[in-house]
């Protein structure tokens, strides 16, 4: 790593083994350019490392905090609980299709939200980050714009491969 | 493809991974030798090209709408909102055992509704559609009928595979 | 009564109970000017004059069977299975918030769709039989392309009332 | 087969697929040595033949009907509607855990029951049908006595399994 | 009460909070001349006297029993472990839309069956019980297959009820 | 309040809306002559109160730990993470039927249980609370089996009422 | 209405039945003196202007969109579809305890995500919104301190409440 | 084995399939030192034998009991019903993600608590029972304690692993 700027984003998640999950938010933070940083944290194992991480994390520039975790998933709700940072909620499926999670993190009490997504929706997560981080960044407003057009991509090549498909009654 | 007769049934899908689960449409509509077409759009990828889609399906002769689509599947539902056809939504299970597309298809407000069929129940989906050509169509209610009369030779065959059990107290 | 045509539209609920939802669909077929029938019948209770009613439905001019049923909603399906007619299922909220109705529609097995709508979703399963209707007939076709055409109409009445809502902040 | 007396339990499937499932209601009516039949009979594919066969089991000799079905598993409570015979339902798991094929056998409106056992649970099916089958035959309720007392024998096999695990602090 | 006959069914509630809904069981045990017991039991609140209860059901004469009981609903089962009787159970609403309770009865391990109808469906309940007492009763058989046929009326009268709905394009 | 001994048990909530709730758990610590005392406590209102009351729970002589929550109910957990006391977690139904509040407590991560009980369970919270404190205490282990074994009285009282029930054919 | 100046957050909501929930996000942003504009808009009754809207809403000043919907709820999805803006989504109860609503929302699909909140969580929608407008704005920002370490003075009330409540065991 | 002294904990099950499970409850037994004993029982197969294991453990020295079961899992309720020592469930998933059991064992009635941990959840169940033995056992308090605190070492392992992750915009 050559990169010594400050971190915007802050991914956390509460073991390694979200980390297959996780990657594709990393990939894309790395694609759109943006400085971030990851760390294992656990409102469980670890609270006061939690608390402490939350509670500075905007003093060391942090923008956006993402956090992935699974089960009872509490971690995205204790970090915003110790900050007026935005935070992002990425529930794990590990276990009950991933619907103790998804429940644990986007069912908070007035006054603390969590901005949830799809379940292990990693890359959606990095996105809306971007997103946020766009309000006050033309350039990368102007990436996030070609990076939503370029979405459609996706779906060009999918009606190329399926104009391929052969029936004798497809038109 | 030889066929140059205009399509009666669209079939959309948002990605050619839904495209083993909906062949069972597309042959059922080959079978029955029903001008198709399909292709790939998004609500949320290319929500241009849907509207546009909709709003001129009627005119370039579609009769039926049938649209594949998994997790928050707004697909039909947006289709539905941009064209007076009937639109038949297929919920494609990716997640959650596909509570999460059955749910976002079927729950449709009042004024837009989306004929909503089984998770991954491609080839109901075709069924219908033919069932709703066939009202205009002596030829093809005839075929529709005798495809619904023929379900039972499955039955028969099972009850055969059934007789040659081998139990003491089967009678 | 004077009207003296053939219905169109057969209305079916397995209950004087389930009228009061069912009210909407009525309705609106009396606003479209479509000729429809009412009756009860029951799978569990008049299996046989299901069978009956939904084998002879074709010949006596039906074009499409509206089915509203609660818990194990076996209705639809029945009368599926006996007519290749178009049926449309109504899952009627009874208990288990309508779940248990909305399943016993939606997952039939291959071979016999039912076109579920949203539970308790009376108007949209009327609105989807005119639109298959509409398929062969340019005038019901313009009736309905005005009423989705109309529906926005509600949204701009809504914007009039959120338009007088007296806010310091809101511009 | 060289078995000629009467049926007294009728096993209905909807599929083979079933079978390998349902083989263990089959399994144990051969060990109680209790004269059986299976068909395949389907309230969708076949409604004729099953209202047909539940409206002659009784006068048949048939006591009692076990009913496999899955999805919006119709199947046992339409036998159900045309018979006074008490019918048990097997939901099998096909799809969303098999949630569907339950809740289509167990919310049975009011008027017609099914005896519900658990997913998958033929096993379990059979033993309800020779509960009931043992209160007019003294024989049989000997054997069921002796059946669901052997069932201890697996938990006294387990417990000498389990006897040798090694552990320092297992006392 | 001036009966003196042994009960046939015995009908075993957790509470008299059950009593209101369980009174449908019992009106049409009433209605169907069969004697009959009522008893207050509760697996964790008097798990001796469920046990001895069971036991010694057969012996008093019992043929059926019907248990009720909401929450995690071990009643049912903890007797059918207890007796070789058909035992049936009426799953209570009382939380979670009775989905607590009717796990609870339904999913019983294989060997140890409990004949589970819907929540709160305590009528059915009693008809399954009468229909398992008809196998070896004529005049019983006789009066449940009258019942069945009656049920029709319900849907007769309905009829009627519609007949009278005053729609314009009502045929 | 007269009693100045130190606290064996500590109730804690996250607002004064679940005290209705809540009062049973503190009626059958007073019935026990149980010191205790409440506090008001959330997980993301006040996180640091959270864990320094944790950390200090044991000091203090606290022996087991209530704590009631809803929603996205991280309370018990984040109890839990700062403390080796047994925590005692009661969800409260305010959204969902309560099952958000019952996963966001059970399914806890490896390494830090809550002792979750029913939804709204408050008095069975207490109930477990004392049967740990009794395993040190003889006295209240006394009066553990004295409240346990007088549950029974609730059923013979029902059994008290029901035998008035009048039917003709209740034996 | 006296503010002139422009609008910050935009609220959208497919109907004024959703105003009385939505409320609390209008006062939230009023207290904290945003500018903020109201709008009713449907996914499926007025796609164009959904389209319309979310196409400009970045051109016109919007840093942030909130949308409320019930049952299919496709409205924050198809806005995220057609704006690089964060897109807030409220699930509005109304039909399956808004268990629909909140999968129609959360579940998007990998490129267009959907800040999502809980069921009715239209307070907290208003709270995320502010966090990241605070993200360019220390006097925000501080605002939003303020609020956040405000809220643990509901708990410090809660605890006054408490302390009142006459317990004789109570410390 | 060479251990003779008293079993504090006993650990049940109701096959020896559900012990790869339990192994890590009994692994972290061991690793505590603390005596346990295992046992097979059934609330369905053996309840005589269940009843009196549970009426007697409190007098073998047993103090806290582990239960653990699927399906309709009614064991530590029965175990609980029978005892005033603090019972444990560990719901096992064998069919519908383990909701079942979980849903059996939680929702327990007033007046018979069963200490519900997650499903599969072993090892927090053996954690939870050695708080509970922790309170009156100081070596074994200061041993709980150490391995709580143990717990972050996971995580600071986790962080080495994630500090070792190679992109160019990770700071």
């Amino acid at each position: 790593m050559d990169n010594t700027s400050t971190p915007l984003v802050s991914v956390i998640m509460g073991s390694t083994s979200d980390l297959p999950i996780m990657e594709k938010a990393l990939a894309f933070l790395e694609t759109m350019e943006i400085p971030f940083e990851i760390n294992a944290l656990s409102a469980h194992r670890t609270p006061a490392e939690v608390e402490s991480f939350a509670a500075n994390a905007s003093k060391r520039g942090i923008k956006v905090i993402i956090a992935a975790a699974g089960m009872a998933a509490a971690l995205p709700g204790v970090i915003a609980a110790n900050t007026a940072l935005p935070v992002i909620g990425v529930p794990i499926k590990s276990s009950m299709e991933g619907l103790d999670a998804m429940l644990s993190m986007i069912q908070m009490p007035p006054g603390i939200p969590v901005a949830t997504v799809a379940i292990n929706g990693a890359l959606n997560a990095a996105i809306l980050a971007l997103e946020i981080l766009s309000l006050g960044d033309k350039t990368l407003e102007a990436k996030m714009i070609a990076y939503k057009t370029g979405l459609k991509q996706k779906i060009v090549k999918a009606n190329e491969d399926l104009s391929k498909l052969d029936y004798k009654y497809k038109v």
